[in-house]
């Protein structure tokens, strides 16, 4: 490992005593500078951005996501004062006893410690995420992408000089280096760093989930299915599969297929068409489907190719397939979901029920469309990601879950 | 992959519907059916845990651990009916709210679906991590050693013969060969096991640790540290200290390494010496440690080398190190602490909330011994292990956690 790679690991442990030391006014006081400080760079962000612009071709979908222009920096401040609102996540009594012996026995909540994350383009998860690393007393770590790196840098710079002044250890927000060939060590010094989240392409995660030794929480990619059930309410479900696919096609919680039970396939679709007609949604069709939706004129058809189950769309494009009953629907969805959002539409209370038991994701749906799997929406603020895995954090993974637990016993002297 | 094994993975998913249509008090008529049926089969128990034992040495240590006899057969049927008396951890309802546009959004506590357990010489963790999974609903996939791979297939067929008794997919409880090559096609069976956790020595942990696609909760090793601050009681610290290291020195929670404190380490050394000396503990001093213990004519007294610190010794020995002061004590434990359990025996109650507060592990003691680090202590009932790592589960890893969460939405058609 590179010296400065271990010095910064050994830096990291040693601010968490100073984090640790800051009350929970002066973290907010601290959020609330930063918002300000932001702000008040507003320029010099630009201009450090447009260095990391201009080794981009504007034709690059990736262009506007490494964007900050003067809303998306006010967009930022507008976060942090809302992340300062936020209630401490530390500090919670989960449970209490004393024994028979007269020890207490408590368990609260704490920081995690050191967090690390690995993201991509978007140079706002730098500040995103320092800022719930801050308001719940953890260090963090962060490794954003190569094309974003002097607006990472700068962010970072920023945040530092606020620590500085509160008169804190700069180091428990460090930014490292975009070159590649780090990651492997810090996906690897399991001793320093007390989880990673990997926030990005599917190959980003893969590549953290094959090599990491420290804990990862992912925030992987959602394959969203919705299940019109033979007794839906057709104009609500052609209204909620439309939604689902169109709101905003490129995030994790967008529909990707659609399963029709086949006594109502006909209707469903023929009111479907001329909804997903205007945004000119590709449809990838099994064969019952096809022949539906041709014969409704639909312009934007093609048959479906077994890939076309269970892959992420990120695009005004979905798949259709027509089912048998609830029961092949839930087979389907066990086969190809992602485990993130599945949703339901059924007048038949008993089926949804079952769908919503069964359905193995960390957000299932009735009568509803997919796009809310949100922090906001879930009433957790801002959120790091949707994590498709089951330990520690499912679904929206937001402060609420930068803890962990530790038990605290206080005794006199007892012995076993 | 080998054929069978696709097919135990593929069982494993399948019977998870099995498992969920029982309900709370069928899973704990099931457990008492399970108990009586072991206790009725002690003899034939006894019978293939023989054939186990005549494949080893009777002096290795393993030995021991392999063995089964009438007491220890009962204490199996007596935890299925402790287990059996548990609250059920699903179904619990974490939070609920409903927004604006009228979504009501749930969250609740779900089984965590298919759990593999890979484990080693005892076989007694057959049947307490069985009925662990179906108390909580969840499907398992056992590993146990090769050592022990009668007794384990006997104990398995007896749970599988009692799930087919109430008409259950025996396959919720499935026993994998113990063949060292199958481990590989476990740890990175993501697609079909939710969790793994591995129960054992330090090799197996690292092995999963290294080769796991699966996620992992490790519950490891112990290298417990008790620090003997200068105002704490003299007579209750070398109790305390004796006790957390003779009571049962080949536990996790056993202390390994006495920090104590300059100011008191003679008088404390000379009441501790006479204590450990009954049980013969062979104590590895620093420089000044050991000139102390040596002058109070301590017989099994050795010097301390650097890996004498951070050992785990699971046995009648300890490591003893002089420190200056908490701050010292402090950075010694973040050094080589394993982040299990650590102790603190002293009357100054800001040094005693600032020990708890600093120190980064599972369980932190102020004034008791470490040897109370356990699930029954903690209210628990019966524990998979210790999780010495801070996602999901800290500390005792009991039937609490075996769950994961679910987001549930009921909604009227509300699209976003």
């Amino acid at each position: 490992m590179m010296e400065f790679i271990q010095d910064l690991l050994n830096n990291a442990r040693h601010a968490r005593r100073s984090i640790a030391a800051l009350s929970d006014e002066g973290k907010k006081d601290l959020l609330r500078r930063l918002a300000a400080v932001i702000s008040a760079h507003t320029a010099e962000i630009i201009a450090e951005n447009k260095k990391d612009l201009d080794r981009m071709d504007p034709a690059d979908p990736k262009y506007d996501r490494l964007l900050l222009n003067e809303a998306r920096i006010a967009g930022l401040s507008a976060s942090l004062l809302e992340v300062a609102e936020l209630a401490d996540p530390t500090g919670a009594l989960i449970s209490a006893h004393t024994t028979g012996n007269g020890l207490l026995i408590q368990k609260k909540t704490v920081p995690l410690g050191v967090v690390g994350v690995i993201y991509e383009s978007r140079p706002n998860v730098t500040v995103d995420v320092a800022s719930l690393c801050l308001r719940s007393g953890n260090v963090c770590l962060l490794r954003g992408g190569q094309d974003a790196q002097d607006t990472n840098q700068y962010l970072a710079g920023l945040i530092r000089s606020v620590l500085e002044e509160y008169g804190l250890d700069k180091n428990i927000v460090q930014q490292l280096p975009a070159d590649r060939k780090y990651i492997l060590d810090i996906l690897t010094a399991e001793k320093y760093i007390d989880v990673i989240i990997p926030r990005g392409s599917d190959q980003l995660i893969e590549l953290v989930r094959k090599n990491a030794l420290v804990p990862v929480i992912e925030t992987g990619a959602g394959v969203c299915h919705t299940y019109v059930e033979a007794t839906a309410k057709l104009d609500d479900a052609a209204r909620v599969v439309t939604n689902a696919k169109v709101s905003r096609p490129s995030v994790c919680n967008a529909l990707d297929t659609i399963l029709v039970d086949r006594s109502v396939a006909a209707p469903f679709l023929t009111k479907l068409a001329p909804q997903l007609s205007p945004y000119q949604v590709e449809v990838f069709a099994d064969a019952e489907a096809y022949e539906i939706l041709e014969s409704t004129g639909y312009s934007f058809l093609q048959h479906a190719a077994p890939a076309d189950y269970g892959r992420e769309f990120l695009d005004f494009k979905c798949s259709v397939k027509i089912v048998d009953d609830l029961d092949q629907a839930l087979e389907h969805i066990d086969a190809y979901s992602s485990k993130h959002s599945e949703a339901i539409m059924t007048e038949d209370a008993a089926k949804a029920e079952l769908f919503l038991n069964q359905v193995d994701a960390a957000a299932v749906y009735h009568n509803a469309s997919t796009r809310f799997t949100d922090g906001q929406v879930f009433g957790l603020g801002a959120e790091i990601g949707i994590s498709t895995q089951k330990l520690h954090a499912r679904g929206p993974f937001a402060l609420e879950k930068l803890v962990t637990e530790k038990w605290i016993i206080k005794g006199e002297g007892q012995t076993r």
